[in-house]
């Protein structure tokens, strides 16, 4: 006679189960998953062959998959793309800071995520950069958006502030502290900004960056196709 | 009658092997600790009484002193001091990044990092960033330092790669892996330049930005004292 848990099992309650438990206790096992769901390890096997990695990746595709734009609206230019795939993104990525390691540790190969990589590329190409550019970019805003997720799970206090008048740290800690709104989310913003501008700047060494129509890049792209 | 390796315990003993705990399995706890020492982990408690948490404490001065640098040289602005700090941070956690996640789990007290933070508050307030302005660009460069950091931990392939000619990421992978040297490096110059270029920007809207003397800051910044 089959265990009614084991019949109720399946890949959609596996993955809401790791996601809980990394979120508490920042990492997972496959006895440690199949204990919170009250079923076999072999079991868990049954609907996830590969095993850890294959829920990694699962987790993966659960946060990105709708969270990054699967291409440019209509006049829409690399640089207002890439911001709001780098918003959307770090938007999945903050609410469980506590996954990013995890998936920064295995190669990517969730096929959504893959897709949201691939629409940010084609993009960025289609805009006139170069195949190494490209990557480079790709990679900072990545570098950008899960620092900012890990940030956006720190301790409401980043620094020990004993609230030295003579400290520049503590005073710009106590400037701070009485904005209202989430603190990581403005850094957020303004690094974003900064960086697509310095990006937008280093394609056009010597000449003075200004809005173009369309967007940053001056030219229309093509809406990427389905992956 | 003592035993000889309790005898032997040491505080930079215990950090050592702490870090290696996790450069190898991504995190410790008190008694795995102790395992690895041969000691008991009461003995452990006798030199780190505030436990895990000073631990992490320990790892974050072992890794931060001496890779931020503590004053400006002379002549440097705030751009070329920021880009010496992110630099020298970078390399630091880049070279373990699995310490990553547990350092921005926590609260920053270490006396060494905090007087690293401290010395590039100095010099942006020198060099006129306003308070709540200063502690956004701290924050943004330490999300860019460390998500870099866990992109250079993470495996040769980022992205599962068919080298399917119709992908712009796959065509972008193939043109990066033909250049020497290590990709998550040149990601990060590229990325840091982005980030000062568009942050020193932001000071001047309305105003080219144009390197001026003494750096991008354009004026000469007081070198901080000691904490």
């Amino acid at each position: 006679m089959p265990r009614p848990t084991t019949a109720l099992l399946s890949r959609p309650r596996i993955l809401t189960a790791a996601l809980e438990l990394v979120d508490t206790t920042g990492t997972f096992t496959m006895p440690r998953l199949a204990a919170r769901l009250s079923v076999s390890t072999s079991s868990l096997y049954h609907h996830v062959p590969g095993g850890r990695e294959e829920v990694v990746e699962g987790l993966r595709g659960l946060l990105c998959e709708g969270a990054m734009p699967a291409g440019t609206e209509p006049g829409e230019g690399w640089r207002e793309f890439a911001g709001r795939w780098a918003r959307g993104y770090r938007a999945a990525m903050a609410a469980h800071p506590r996954v990013v390691p995890l998936l920064t540790a295995q190669t990517v190969s969730d096929p959504a995520t893959l897709a949201g990589y691939e629409a940010l590329a084609r993009v960025l190409h289609a805009d006139g950069f170069a195949d190494e550019d490209l990557l480079h970019a790709v990679t900072v805003l990545d570098c950008l958006v899960l620092g900012s997720a890990l940030d956006a799970g720190a301790p409401v206090d980043v620094w020990a502030d004993a609230g030295d008048p003579a400290s520049a740290l503590s005073r710009a800690i106590a400037a701070t502290r009485v904005q209202p709104g989430d603190r990581s989310q403005r850094s957020f913003e303004i690094g974003l900004e900064a960086l697509l501008d310095g990006l937008a700047r280093s394609r056009a060494p010597g000449r003075p960056a200004r809005p173009a129509r369309g967007g940053a890049g001056g030219r229309r792209v093509r809406t990427p196709g389905p992956p």
